[in-house]
């Protein structure tokens, strides 16, 4: 990406003073910025761990109007560049801003329930999971592991690969919800069905899942037809709001986030009047320490449409139909690492995802990933699994210890 | 307890048509309902679990004007006598009475929040504790476990005694919070003080713990001086909001569900300033699947100041401070279980009970005791134990098998 680095005043005092204000709301972290004149300096003390460019003075004024979306568009366009390591980066710069004085419990709970006034309706659902989704499975394939999982990972050792830890989440997953041979299982928001194949393949069971992506459910049934599954498992290219059976389980993993707050409460009646008496369910979903709405640069140009709740918000779900919540896990530290993984596997083949898109999508997906594992790792995000019951089934495990017993065979 | 059962008059129809309504109210429970006149009936067509006898007329009408209270009363002083398995119609009216069609969420949200305005202040909580805790140690010696646990205990299998299940509570809770030797732990609402000695004995860390009760904390010192731990471990008799000190471990266990939910943002900011940034903490308290004011009978006669919280309304212990959940465990069978146990036991010392107190004390006791055993066995009630860390300490376990691993040997 060429930009023209020699058209601007050299006179940079003011710019300089900006900047360093720029900085100190955003905690000091340790960065040597570079203006398009080549002057460097750092308004931290510690060494830095990498180096932001500003190529044109406007991108600091983009940063000035507003900060996240700023940040990112600057860096998409290539008026903003990045030297050295990107994901240590993206870790300072978030860890640093957290440690930032923040504003009150009260003023995030009211501006997370602002956002969440627009609600998605099944036609806008169904354009937001198109913006993201919909890329292509080509592109996925490119970095996801060979099952395209999309969804934070469960390491259950740290030697362990990115596809040994999202066979093992699937696991995990399946042993929570005590999966039995026969049992009938719902899955809102399904991605390309691998959870969906893994429970009818090594748990025995019959799955009817929902997703809105074609893209996905064309890939999911093909892959169930390959396996020999296709009597067992059912992909349905629908909004989960149009799920009308009665199942043994109810599962959703990485769904949630994308529904908006506002159908939280449409999501707790679905699986209420879906779910058996004696049944369990698991949302397994990204979430957040304290209310506050998403990043604006996230949902203008990564998941539109979505809401990211804390624990509070997601009770919404549960309250209001008693369902009794058994467990929660929260695995960030596993979606951080998940994340740089991808990341890893995305800068390896950036050039080909560069000629089938862009040089700005590289650049935006980069940013996105990097952001994403840097949340994680500093706490602004969190992953919960949620296992519940209906009010009153008493059918549920004695104790925990069996979420760490070894593998079922193959049914 | 002697009532005179012969100067009422016969004619019963209005009240067999009184009773038969306030037994639709309550779900129709497989009951047999007896007059004072010696007549029976039923309003359920199951075979009755037990015999609820009306000894006066009155009954009814305390019934018609305040449901819990008024059971609850009649049966303390003895207006109204069960016959049969005491837990068993426990548990019928109780589940009975969840099957009912319920009012609205936001109805039992607004309700809580309305009941929760009266805030606990420094020198209400201590009536409040008085007036339970207080009764009296050779009282809870004589029916609890021998080392006065007072909390749902944990039966890691079904075949454990109320005595081992306890001790297994108390591991279970020391390897959540990963205790290592020479840590420090702060505990608020220490009861007779087992898990402060505990910790310190088989842990090797050092504890302060806070307890509003006198008879409770003396006990408790006494403890400390026999085991040769007075020097790790110190009991200061003082509210949990006088802690003033920093420590690598908070802990609380049964005392969130005494504090009121209008001070449960102080308990957070008590945590958040106590506690090191890499440290944990664990709450560990009666819950609800929903937000809905406490029993009224249960707040005048047991635990006055009480609320018992939903998740999301826990969420403002640990939201504002943006407190990372890592594990949430809902433990209400055990609980179900530990109060039936305790039933047992009490009943077994009824007479000796009487004789301290009264036999409208037994009265009321087994009526609670029971009462709680059926609301955590209907899911009425919960026991949530909630495993937190302050926002950003990456020190956290990567997976929670180490829960399941043996119990480390003596410090």
């Amino acid at each position: 990406m060429k930009i023209n680095t020699r058209s601007q005043p050299s006179k940079t005092s003011i710019d300089r003073w900006l900047l360093r204000l720029i900085m100190h709301h955003a905690g000091n972290p340790r960065v040597t910025l570079r203006l398009w004149t080549g002057e460097e300096f750092s308004t931290s003390e510690g060494e830095a761990v990498a180096c932001i460019e500003f190529r044109q003075r406007r991108a600091i004024f983009e940063l000035i109007a507003s900060s996240s979306v700023g940040f990112g568009e600057c860096y998409s366009k290539g008026l903003i560049e990045i030297h050295g390591n990107f994901l240590a980066l993206a870790n300072e710069i978030v860890t640093a801003h957290t440690r930032q004085r923040d504003r009150g419990y009260l003023w995030h709970k009211f501006r997370s329930l602002r956002a969440s006034v627009r609600a998605n309706s099944l036609i806008r659902s169904r354009h937001n999971v198109h913006h993201h989704y919909d890329l292509g499975n080509d592109f996925y394939k490119l970095w996801l592991d060979e099952r395209l999982l999309y969804t934070c990972a469960y390491y259950e050792n740290t030697g362990a690969t990115l596809a040994e830890a999202q066979v093992a989440k699937m696991d995990h997953v399946c042993r929570k919800l005590c999966l039995e041979p026969g049992q009938t299982v719902i899955e809102a928001g399904c991605g390309w069905g691998s959870l969906a194949l893994h429970m009818a393949e090594h748990y025995g069971v019959s799955v009817k899942a929902y997703n809105n992506s074609r893209e996905q459910v064309t890939f999911a049934r093909q892959q169930a037809v390959r396996k020999g599954l296709d009597d067992r498992v059912e992909f349905v290219l629908d909004d989960y709001r149009t799920i009308d059976q009665h199942c043994d389980v109810f599962v959703s993993v990485g769904m949630l986030e994308h529904v908006g707050l506002r159908n939280f409460r449409t999501l707790g009646d679905i699986i209420q009047r879906s779910l058996k008496p004696d049944g369990l369910a698991l949302i397994h979903s990204i979430g957040r320490s304290h209310p506050r709405p998403s990043d604006r640069w996230i949902t203008k140009h990564i998941f539109p449409g979505g809401h990211i709740p804390s624990l509070g918000e997601m009770a919404t779900v549960f309250e209001p139909h008693k369902f009794s919540v058994l467990d929660v896990e929260n695995l960030r530290l596993h979606y951080a690492r998940t994340c740089a993984d991808w990341l890893e596997n995305f800068e390896a083949v950036s050039e080909q995802v560069s000629e089938m898109y862009s040089e700005e999508f590289v650049r935006t997906w980069r940013l996105y990933l990097a952001g994403a594992s840097a949340g994680f790792q500093s706490g602004t995000l969190q992953l919960y699994q949620v296992l519940f019951a209906p009010h009153g089934n008493n059918e549920v495990p004695w104790t925990r210890r069996y979420q760490y017993q070894s593998r079922p065979e193959k049914q």
